[in-house]
């Protein structure tokens, strides 16, 4: 259980209790936390400590403070406020080849799982969203449906992580599609070739073709990096 | 610049208002914040809540406190304390089927980058950590340089945003290495086909034949897959 902490560093202390506790199952989604007064007597460190150390948490989406009840352990990774790795990938001049590679990676593995293992309900629901993107109404926001395209092949992969690393990355990757977006269109002054891509990846996807899935969605991305490497 | 606040979730609101200043490129690596003093003037909140947002940043490696000189921005990512990803897993009871697909999709893709990328010192140091591996001394930390081939070939990658996101799941990887070694070890009751295989993984990188590399990465994951569905 919590033990008492005398070093400097406090509230980075107090993290990394929790996060053992979390990490070897003792403290489980759902688990009510001690009180801030209760924790700050076990652990020996001042309730400014625990405060500190709970809101980093609860940036995280790991803890939720309930108003009048107290802190109570969650999974809530869409509640997760901060983005890391966008800030991260800012602060370190990343390049757009950077991005391009890191959606390789996710949306390559992504689109195959989501082929295997997406339900009939959410195919009908990436069929109408395809569809909106290759009508002709001028109005329809097609970057919204690019956008969302994506993120909704990452959450048809069933995978808790992949989904999760597309959500810290959200800012990163939704920023790059919509700037990719705007640059294909422009050079090559149409809009057609870069909706139809996105109707045979959804097709594909809706027909249970993992391989095809795959083979569209990388024709995609390349023909993102032929375009962005001219320009 | 910084404008008043006057919501809720004062603390998240600091945070969301710094974040968007580095996403738009007006808070620079290097930059010094505003004391704590001022921010808390500036947006009208109290210096508690400036304080705890501080200490959000200062966990994930975006600001960093040097004691009597402030707290400047910073990008390191290597002194980042706390794994959500790993929390957010554990919560959620993921499976080892979720954390193989993330390792699929990360370093299949890293260890190609890595034979195109890495550079002479790194294969130099790479073969030194491989060797240690096919040599017989009993007393070799075998699971250290497992740990350690695969968070080399992350790093050689050069692509700063897939070494991040490994460093930010490192727990959970270097875990379900460690743990997927010994059941390997004990199904196979020998270890010599495991360090062969990250032999033949290190040789594809250093001789520059990324694919050759990825082949001989994904027989290794496939190994542990069909091993740990065994079991």
């Amino acid at each position: 259980m919590f033990s008492n902490i005398t070093n400097k560093k406090i509230y980075q202390q107090v993290i990394n209790q929790i996060q053992d506790m979390i990490l070897s199952g003792k403290l489980k989604k759902g688990d009510k936390l001690m009180s801030e007064r209760e924790l700050s007597e076990k652990m020996g460190v001042s309730r400014t400590s625990i405060r500190e150390a709970i809101r980093v948490l609860e940036t995280m989406g790991i803890i939720e403070s309930r108003q009048g009840e107290g802190n109570f352990i969650c999974n809530n990774i869409e509640s997760s406020l901060i983005q890391p790795l966008s800030m991260m990938f800012i602060l370190n001049n990343g390049s757009y080849e950077d991005i391009l590679e890191l959606r390789n990676m996710i949306e390559l593995e992504a689109v195959k799982l989501a082929a295997i293992r997406g339900t009939e309900e959410e195919f009908e629901e990436l069929k109408m969203i395809s569809q909106n993107l290759t009508n002709n109404d001028k109005n329809c926001d097609k970057e919204g449906i690019d956008k969302m395209i994506h993120y909704k092949i990452a959450c048809m992969s069933k995978n808790f992580l992949i989904k999760s690393l597309y959500k810290i990355s959200l800012n990163l990757l939704e920023d790059f599609i919509v700037n990719s977006r705007q640059k294909i269109v422009n050079y090559y002054n149409e809009e057609e070739i870069l909706n139809n891509q996105h109707k045979k990846i959804c097709d594909a996807i809706i027909a249970r073709e993992p391989e095809n899935a795959y083979k569209y969605m990388k024709e995609h991305l390349d023909l993102i990096k032929i375009t962005m490497d001219k320009i």
